[in-house]
């Protein structure tokens, strides 16, 4: 008998999410005879266990075709913990009473590390009750640092986005040195780890000769070490940019930009890294710097995607089809490294287990020896999640992004205090 | 007898400024008959003073046509005020004397409204002491706000960067609102006039609805007006984006975002009003907001220029050689708007004494009655100037930007005391 699937998505979102979704219901679509319907649950498990359901058939392919290049989540994505299930078996009732009602066996679940975890518990709670679910995680965060796969969808197009605008940036600063601003304070996104950081490396390439400094959140920032870098490059280059990760804690293990006080700026409530590090960089060296805080922007940034980023997102979505129709269950399709110049790539599997709750950092031998850059390995890693653009379609100007109707599934169960 | 030009950039760079550069210098070199050689003044006005000329006839054509997709100031930029000749005879002479080492005939100054001051006061000055000097301004300005002009190459781009920015953010923050964030603040520059801000409206259209309020610098900041206005759309839409002008300022006057620092027109610096508003925001409505801060990156992001813009400014740049071998001077090419709906285009020309120091603010009927939004007038004059997209090519995943050689020509006089 066919059985229906769930698709939901989780955690903060990416450029190339959507084509996860894509893929998953182009899948889904092709398989029509095993999978009944394709739901998806708006704001992920937060609409699944509020019975709130999307039928994602009446979407035409069109539509669906075109999540490909559409940034953000297209079901919306949800910040929401399960807690385990013996002390709140509640929720796990209500997510299996939801399925039976629906019909649903196949639970796809598109999120990162906190979602892994919420994927394999729910595999748990349906096996312990007997209720027959394949679930499969579908690997993504930009963060790139969930254990088991080479890269994470979402991340390439990140650090595509983080090089070309350190590039962009770098090329500025430059030409306002000599009489304006010296020192450009980039902060991008990625938490305890420093891979999109590391990403601001690669604006600078033997055509690109830029003086770029990374704060890595893994190095323990401290002012004079950083001042006395900057005040190296720019009396070589006459400017430098900074790229500061918003995640760099000083010693005392405290986030930068919690450190509100030091922003010469006066903006100490909801100050980012950049302000304080070019309030100290100003301060110290009487530099004029300019700062910017790329945050949703590098996220949502579709239209500069990593051609091989979207692949694989539309990739992962697929396989993950395909492993639940198989019968795998607990299970996450992973980006495979076959070769690495030429870059060649595969799809593999890790069981949920291992990725749960496991937080990949940059690893040592990628930073260089001064704490600052990067060494040719991270930029062999790097430099092939990057390549390849792939453009939204434009009208009028600007790109098209799809917004589907979403279209809801007719409730059948009480209502459920979430 | 051939005279040679000189050519200089100045302000704040663009993603465009070197197209026009790349007009000039092929222009001047399919006038070889007339030009002789065109040499560039490294960070503009300060450059030439101090006899620093650059030799544009060593790089290849390849190279200069590379100009046409490569950000920033190539030659670089400069802040440097020329003050009367009254009160500042040393320097204009020295210039003027420069010109006269290097048979300089052709003065063309890259830049916005403080630049067209000092372009006409150096034409005035070579008139008053009798050295032939054809001098011309290229428009150039962000801000979109010279006189004369229907728009100033390296607006166009930097709009449809804003415009595609806020829609990407816009669909992020949408994803987001259930369980996380709720408001999406976006700082963007402008200083005084709300050209740029504007563009942020565009983001939305009838197939992308999505809740934006624009913070015009024209209109005084209203912290219960903002507030009303974002939970009205919160309420309808579960979230919403807010674009905010640096030069946003409270009915004291002051800005928003004033960091305390003046540059060297006596600009004060800005950046840093999204922090404030989304500390006014979540503080007064307990919505979790996150913001962004462009600064740089809006006005380098060649790799989303728009096509119009880099076409406009390569044609003012040709424009401006061709105006002074045709013996024209203190004057500069400008933009006609020869048909809005099919959008149409010519060069015309303003003097310059009619563009110097005059800031063209966004027109009061531009701005919708509830002061957030745009009218429709405002959507017809800017949807044009997004038009077209022109990608840089790029080389392993990252545009490739060209850095030209910049050989210096000898010097003929004595160190100047700048």
């Amino acid at each position: 008998m066919k059985q229906n699937a769930l698709y939901g998505q989780s955690g903060g979102v990416t450029a190339v999410i959507n084509a996860s979704a894509c893929g998953a219901i182009e899948a889904a679509r092709r398989h029509g005879h095993i999978i009944g319907k394709m739901f998806a649950a708006p704001n992920g498990i937060m609409g699944a266990l509020d019975e709130d359901l999307i039928d994602t058939t009446v979407e035409s392919d069109d539509a669906i075709a075109a999540l490909r290049h559409t940034p953000a989540g297209a079901f919306g994505s949800c910040r929401f913990k399960l807690e385990d299930f013996d002390i709140d078996r509640r929720r796990y009732e209500r997510l299996i009473a939801v399925c039976k009602a629906h019909n649903i066996g196949y639970f796809l679940y598109n999120g990162g590390g906190d979602s892994a975890d919420t994927c394999i518990k729910i595999a748990q709670f349906a096996e312990t009750v007997g209720y027959p679910l394949q679930s499969v995680l579908i690997p993504k965060t930009i963060d790139n640092d969930l254990f088991g796969t080479d890269t994470c969808p979402g991340f390439g197009s990140v650090a595509k986005y983080i090089a070309v605008s350190t590039r962009e940036a770098s090329f500025d600063v430059r030409s306002m040195s000599r009489s304006s601003t010296k020192v450009f304070v980039f902060e991008v996104m990625g938490r305890h780890s420093g891979w999109i950081a590391a990403a601001g490396a690669l604006a600078a390439d033997s055509n690109h000769d830029l003086p770029i400094a990374i704060v890595f959140p893994e190095i323990t920032f401290d002012n004079a070490r950083l001042i006395a870098r900057v005040r190296a490059m720019v009396d070589r280059y006459g400017y430098c940019t900074v790229v500061v990760s918003e995640g760099v804690k000083r010693a005392d293990g405290r986030f930068l930009a919690e450190q509100g006080t030091n922003d010469a700026f006066g903006h100490s409530q909801l100050g980012g890294a950049a302000p304080i590090v070019a309030g100290i960089l100003s301060s110290a060296l009487g530099y004029k710097c300019h700062w910017a805080v790329a945050d949703y922007l590098q996220r949502s940034a579709r239209h500069v995607a990593s051609r091989i980023d979207v692949d694989q997102a539309y990739a992962v979505g697929k396989a993950a089809v395909e492993m639940a129709i198989a019968g795998e269950n607990a299970i996450m399709p992973t980006i495979v490294r076959t070769s690495g110049e030429p870059y060649t790539w595969a799809i593999g599997k890790v069981p949920l287990a291992e990725v749960a709750n496991v937080e990949k950092l940059l690893p040592q031998e990628f930073i260089s020896a001064d704490g600052f850059g990067i060494t040719n390995p991270c930029r062999a890693y790097l430099l092939p999640l990057i390549q390849g653009e792939d453009y939204p379609p434009y009208k009028n100007g600007l790109p098209t992004y799809i917004t589907l109707k979403n279209k809801r599934v007719p409730k059948q169960l009480r209502p459920f205090e979430l």
